[in-house]
């Protein structure tokens, strides 16, 4: 086995240095652990009943503690209440402890903090949906100020995981299958929460989305051009441009390797390559896993020794690997204590430089707070405005003022259907499943009788997301009947563990609606009353059989608290829907995997029987106006080091306001290895009013062409680039051929990786 | 781009030295061709459109030829006649080309050579299913014998793709889902051809079965370890132990890198690190496809560059490459000339060593042939009923004598559905969908008329392979109400480019039987008659449907021209089953990639709520009598280099003489890399009178217990193996755990990498 060498000592201050050479071994493991005091029964992660219920808090703490675990997010519990418990225990730490060091607390906030009352903002997919990095990097600026009101510091939160597979049930946590998209979005979200002192953590590095047939802990099969020119793109953008200052380790185990006990991953790309010193936690009983899953250590002493030789620091939720069993193998000399040092001076330095070092908690802990301040609802709305894709539209949208419709759905009037499985509410109700935490959120129902006041709102399930339940299909043929129009509302339930249509553990082996929806719509069609199709989801579906028989159809990827609201305005017209598939939509599952990065091999039916055209490409998107492209301009500009300079002129060339989103792709035509027929290089969201027409230019820098050439090394090689911009990734609007002279150039980390934009 | 430096010149006699001294460098390029005699229309390749229709044979070959490509397996003509066409031809090299160097003759032959009227035998998954490699190696010797006769020196067979998706057409052409099963029935093939002094040619290296979503082309997602440990596996069983002769490259792209134009797996695995010497063929095409479908290469001239530097010595069927293109490039001085000649020393070498160089075809040519003789037609008939595999039976097989049977399904009297898509019949119609080539084969329905001479048997095809014409169901449906039995006999049709269910370009998305093959099977169970389902098939399957409600069942990989005689004596009970699954029964398309070599990653419903476990698992298979598999003991075998021997006791538990395959299989319990929940170490058919029990003893030698680790060392390592024999690789009859100690054992070329079996 490889282990590489203990790398210098971490650029930690005199002052950390001076604390760990005052701790005992005790002492040092008890700082890179956490603690997560879990009620009786919580599920908490797959194979939790292999783990020892861990002892009280005050029992577990004599020596400090490194991390305390989700003090908020999986109970149903009173905010201030759980902040005056937090302040107490730090003041425990800080006064009763040998050293001093408060613990570090980490809370889930993906979609915005998992705390009860908290803002939750829409999904990953929704992000990606607005190409809006400014609002995602606003968000997360929101979700850090609510975290430093509670005492947080550490958030698990960006996936920059890039969608591989849509059977996968954590796909409904990711952003694109773009890893440009995704690295954009992703760091815009690092700098936002990262500006509120709070620390990102990026997740799951790396491959996870990779897994076999799209299943949750499957093998990786990638090689290392794939993982270095798709999977790590964005945690580097993540790293190197968003400086983020914790990431996790994946679960995932590529080409036979777990990657938390791979020193090639976590410490050669992520700290020697790009300079990343923050620290590595695990994932959650990820260490234990390395025994119990990928069965590469015999016992939790030696998945701790390869853990830690492989870089992780610090073992969450709990120190099953990295207490007893690790003391033991240090005092027995099978682990260097060196190499507990090397992550335990990464965790005090980062209590050093979140100020933990020098906190007392003598301030009173916080006891009003408003986790959901209208700042939180304007962006929670915009987001989710910005996300609402228009796949498909007869004219039928916006619905008339005094039409009569029929809202139908299992997803109509539910309010768990707007949240993904680490909302709050999906997240509580996983460990809790009889909780009552309803939020008071609008639902689509809800949203759309208060919006569309002048015509009249019937309302009637149907069936559920996923049970086999017809009984209510009379009710809603007969409410389409009635109808002017019938709005189905239809969809996932996001959860963990297997419990949900999609998240955590919520794989799927079709690509069908769950359960009896498709029949559902199927009936409302044959009335003949238009059908509105509303897709609330965490993945994409197989539904062209829909898109071809609905008059029009709405994606929304779990938009949210506003999201109700949002799809309200788009079905009435206040909204003019401007998102754009950050995913391409699947032909089923057994077309699976596929992504539009895919290299050329060949028309349609050349080389197979099959079609590798998706339902609808990436990028796709309607609006109620319409856009031309025209007057692309593309130079090679030099100072880029191979990079392009791209110049398009966009016009609104309907009647009403609305945002289109441009896209500029590449495909390199001959390269020495194969290259996707089409690649996103460039973006940027722009609001136009009708007739309105302006230039925008994307400077495209030599990192966004590059790839990994044969050597390894990443290069831009001369030769001719196809240039487009279109309305998705499979249309070429105007286009361009643009040579690359001069030698093969090498990317360094110092080139750019964004795209620049200037609209004029 | 890594291009390695020439290596040292071959290993070849002065002759052939002085040979290539005394060429023209248009003769030398002359010498690394194929010339194909097409007819007007013929398909014969993906994109074949893109291709200049060649000169005629009599213009090209003024300076010699390397390769006459398929001069008997397309076209339905008679054999003789094509005989003396060719030793014409080759009479005219030798006396009227400045060299009088004749061409090397190849054709087809996976199953059987492809020439009218030669015998075809069942299909690679028959011989995986088979479990017996002597027959195998039998039949090679018969292909080889007819190959003789006919003047062809080089055979383009065996496939030894592992299967890694069931939805790739081409799995109709490949042995197994195991590397182990693969490599010893594939290298058993070689040895049975090459005896002949025929060259056999290893397809596809490497990787070509891995593609994304079993599509046909697409890229393929590995890396070096799963490369190593899996897909190499029987290629170089084949090479250091079969002594393969020649080795074909795979379209396929790894990780970004066209198999084509690498020097890493062409050269530096197949020549530096195995030995090998022999000449490595393009597939049709493929030099040129590294321009026009991979795009790493601009022209054909420097395809023709990045194809010798890998190590392609021989571009076929044709020089689209190698010829014009290449001579310009030598000429040019962008191509070295020292890269042909390495290649052309090679072709020469070759032809030496069949006996070419001193070859005058002064004798006749044979008029006479038989190459179906009644040794063919026992081999046919032997490997036939040695592959069927009884899936399930409730005791309604073997038949009542006196049964009325009713045959129903499209595959029943159709000669064309026993066999493969490399079958002459199918290759013929392939390339002249018209040609009247009927060969006068028993189907299922004559040879069950035959042979069940005391019941009744009726006939109705119910529906086509693949079409929605339900017109026949009723038909169906009142033939099985008039019958004691129902014998459904479905499945697919081979063909190639998207013709057929399965082969080449003939892809799935589904798994489910084609066309609406599924709604005659289930209409017919309807009418209560008990349904024996006979699957006709060049894949597996989604049938846990049939299983759960036919009352027997019956897989038949394609058997060949004695097919329909072996499936009828199986029905009938003359033929006691022993065919196991060489592949697993997959549950859908849906849950694709799957193969049962998956690392644990927890049991059912830990880490997804997707099931992992197949339809049936490899190694299944049923027989008219039983087997017990008692007294397994197992030892570390010091003098294997960390190897195993293994005993176990197999009786014979029913009333009938059959064969049971005695399965061992191994779990690696802890690895430094993770390691497969079971995997086939060992096997051996074994024929067993009732009552009868023998001890099998394997030596499992340290290549077979082996796999790669961190630093790419093929290594055993010391530790716990589990050790079990069952009758599939999911059950365990018994088990033994075995500690290996000492050192980790490097594995080198000189261990031995078969298991060897001796029965007492």
């Amino acid at each position: 086995m490889t282990e590489l060498a203990l790398p210098a000592a971490p650029r930690v201050s005199d002052r950390v240095r001076d604390l760990l050479g005052r701790m005992t071994l005790e002492e040092k493991l008890a700082q890179i652990v956490g603690f997560w005091e879990k009620s009786e029964g919580e599920a908490v992660a797959p194979l939790q009943g292999e783990f020892e219920a861990p002892r009280g808090l005050d029992d577990s703490i004599q020596d400090g503690l490194g991390h305390l675990t989700r003090v908020y997010g999986t109970r149903p519990v009173d905010t201030a209440e759980r902040a005056a418990w937090l302040w107490d225990k730090q003041r425990w730490f800080v006064n009763q402890t040998r050293l001093g060091i408060p613990a570090l607390v980490h809370e889930e906030c993906l979609t915005g903090l998992s705390a009860w009352g908290a803002a939750t903002f829409p999904t990953p997919l929704a992000w990606g949906a607005s190409f809006d990095t400014d609002l995602v990097a606003r968000m997360g600026e929101l979700i850090g100020e609510s975290m430093r009101t509670l005492g947080v510091h550490q958030g698990l939160a960006p996936v920059l995981d890039v969608i591989r597979d849509p059977r996968w049930g954590r796909v409904d946590e990711c952003i694109s299958e773009d890893p440009y998209l995704v690295g954009t979005v992703g760091t815009s979200y690092v700098r936002g929460l990262q500006s509120t002192g709070i620390h990102a953590t990026l997740k799951h590095f790396v491959g996870y989305s990779a897994s076999q047939s799209g299943r949750n802990f499957a093998p990786v099969h990638v090689g290392r051009r794939e993982l270095a020119d798709v999977l790590l793109v964005p945690f580097e953008m993540a790293v190197v441009d968003g400086g983020v200052r914790s990431v996790m380790h994946s679960y995932a185990e590529i080409d036979g390797v777990p990657v938390a006990a791979d020193p090639e991953l976590l410490t050669g790309v992520l700290r020697e390559r790009w300079g990343f010193d923050g620290t590595v936690v695990a994932d959650y009983f990820g260490v234990a896993f390395l025994q119990l899953l990928h069965h590469v250590a015999g016992d939790l002493g030696e998945a701790a020794r390869q853990a830690l030789v492989a870089g992780v620091d610090i073992e969450l939720p709990t120190g099953d690997a990295y207490l007893e069993p690790l003391a033991e193998a240090v005092r027995a000399g099978t682990v260097d204590e060196a190499l507990v040092d090397r992550a335990v001076l990464r965790a005090l330095a980062q209590k050093e430089e979140l100020g933990l070092l020098d906190a007392t908690f003598e301030d009173e802990p916080p006891t009003e707070v408003d986790l959901d301040s209208p700042a939180h609802r304007e962006v929670a709305a915009l987001l989710a405005e910005r996300s609402l894709v228009l796949l498909s539209n007869d004219g039928t949208l916006p619905l008339a003022p005094d039409a009569d419709v029929a809202v139908i759905g299992p997803n109509a009037d539910r309010e768990a259907a707007l949240f993904g499985c680490y909302s709050f509410l999906n997240h509580v109700l996983a460990h809790h499943p009889d909780a009552d935490v309803r939020l008071d959120t609008p639902t689509v129902l809800e949203a759309l009788r208060r919006e569309h006041s002048d015509g009249t709102v019937t309302v009637t399930p149907g069936c559920g997301v996923d049970d086999d339940d017809r009984s209510g299909f009379d009710a809603a043929v007969a409410a389409a009947r009635a109808a002017d129009v019938a709005v189905l509302v239809v969809g996932d339930h996001a959860a963990l563990f297997g419990r949900g249509t999609v998240g955590e553990g919520c794989d799927r082996d079709d690509l069908e609606l769950p359960g009896v929806q498709r029949e559902l719509v199927e009936a409302v069609l044959a009335t003949g009353t238009p059908v509105v199709l509303v897709l609330l989801t965490g993945r994409p579906y197989a539904i062209d059989w829909a898109l071809a028989r609905c008059a029009a159809a709405v994606q929304a990827f779990f938009p949210g608290e506003e999201g109700g609201n949002a799809i309200a305005g788009v079905l009435t017209g206040r909204v003019n829907p401007s998102g754009r598939l950050p995913v391409s939509l699947p032909r089923s599952a057994g077309a699976q995997p596929y992504t539009y990065l895919h290299p050329a091999l060949g028309g349609d039916g050349d080389v197979t029987n099959l079609s590798t055209v998706p339902t609808l490409p990436f990028g796709h998107g309607l609006s109620y106006t319409s856009f031309s492209r025209t007057d692309l301009r593309v130079a090679p500009g030099a100072s880029t080091g191979g990079g392009l300079t791209v110049s398009v002129r966009v016009a609104n060339t309907g009647d009403r306001a609305g945002a289109d989103v441009v896209q500029v792709y590449v495909k390199d035509v001959v390269a020495s290895v194969t290259r996707p027929v089409a690649q996103l290089v460039g973006y940027h969201r722009v609001e136009l009013d009708p007739g309105q027409e302006v230039d925008v230019e994307l400077v495209v820098p030599a990192a966004r062409l590059a790839f990994t050439d044969r050597s390894g090394a990443r290069v831009v090689e001369p030769g001719e680039l196809e240039v487009w911009v279109g309305p998705s990734c499979a249309q070429r609007d105007v286009e361009a051929s643009v040579e690359l002279t001069g030698e093969t150039y090498a990317v360094t980390l110092d080139d750019p990786r964004w795209t620049t934009v200037t609209v004029r």
